[in-house]
């Protein structure tokens, strides 16, 4: 009714992903409706197929499993790094740790049901993969980062072990296939608008204006059994019928 | 996206509430969607000017308070207590304590936040109310049902004095009355349809269905800053732009 539903598809390993949550939280901090904007981070893998830990650099991975020459890997992550800057994030290639996001996601996931923040979770595991060299798949670094954003280190531990946890990540990923997604960031607004990439704060403004301006002020449509628009039994504050 | 939203609005002195509870339950265990439909309790509260506990039965309070004929409403007591026999749900007008039912919608809000079992402990409120004679708006009542429904006993506690707590409840009985609501229960499926009233399980079901084969497949529709349908830079499965 009067919440904004945001649903963002975004992966870790993923440097737009880091840039597209700085661009959208300065449309968002500019949005005058942003009290009741309720954003939910959803879980995408972009390479489900890396081990839990990969014995090289982020380079080395890039140019070993995509084929890529050498020269094209190193300035596609100059130029990430530089856009990274752009928006105030620190990005250190060269200490990255090439690892499998999926014990991330779990984490994440654990941090939204018992209701800490997900947004800091989501920003301490960009800075740990992007900018610390940290492995994203090491328990304790999980573990530290789901304490900090209002986990126990009980509930965090648990979470990397639950079955209803796992489900939902697999859920999600299956979600974003459903609709078609096929790179992250991956922004939806209320189920009816969705923008692709990490764009300008300009576009995201002009996506929550546009989903705010359509939402409002539709009631919704009674419906009876017989289409008479009577009520059913009730009480109101004359008493109860 | 695949989620169909339900917002009942409620209220727990209120008999058909609780009768409607059990009639959309009925209707929602029938409902092929049901996994991915999420219910949302909201407050709303037909007499805000009840004493903490009144002294004096129900039928008391109605007679004085509202002035209508003690027969007429010792007769709608048992017409209502009829209603509720036909569900199962006990109902002993004799032994119900009149109270405000402020306090417990801060401690259902409580058990919300805390991820805790909302269904169960607004059907324990419903029993307590109207079965068991307990007063609904005595600290240790709301405490037992809260650790009944999942929380600690400090959680609750904390709850019921929580200023986000109570400007929630607030909100909610302004989005009631924003609208339209004149009496409850009613029930919003997606902000599209609305039923009002402890309707018959066959109305919720046309409604849960009716929502539901709406909703879907819609994809959002991807918006861009030139309209040109660009994504921005993002990350596939071929690495990052």
């Amino acid at each position: 009714m009067n919440i904004l539903r945001v649903d963002i598809f975004s992966d870790i390993a993923c440097p737009w992903c880091y840039i597209g949550q700085a661009r959208f939280a300065k449309a968002l901090a500019d949005f005058e409706g942003r009290d009741q904007v309720r954003v939910t981070w959803h879980s995408y893998q972009l390479d489900p197929s890396l081990p839990e830990r990969f014995d090289g650099s982020e380079i080395d991975y890039l140019v070993q499993s995509k084929g890529m020459p050498r020269e094209q890997v190193e300035q596609m992550t100059q130029q990430v790094a530089a856009a990274a800057a752009g928006e105030g994030l620190p990005v250190d290639f060269a200490a990255v740790v090439p690892a499998n996001s999926l014990r991330a996601h779990f984490l994440l996931k654990t941090v939204a049901r018992h209701d800490g923040d997900v947004d800091a979770a989501q920003h301490a595991l960009f800075a740990a993969h992007f900018a610390n060299g940290e492995v994203i798949s090491d328990e304790e670094v999980l573990v530290r980062i789901g304490t900090e954003a209002g986990l126990t280190a009980e509930q965090a531990r648990a979470g990397l072990d639950d079955e209803t946890i796992h489900a939902e990540v697999q859920g999600d990923i299956t979600r974003g296939r459903s609709i078609g997604i096929g790179g992250v960031p991956f922004f939806v607004f209320e189920d009816k608008y969705a923008v692709s990439g990490a764009q300008p704060p300009e576009l995201f403004l002009q996506a929550l204006t546009k989903t705010w301006q359509e939402m409002e002020p539709a009631n919704p449509t009674l419906l009876t059994l017989d289409g008479d628009g009577a009520s059913g039994e009730a009480c109101g504050v004359e008493g109860c019928d």
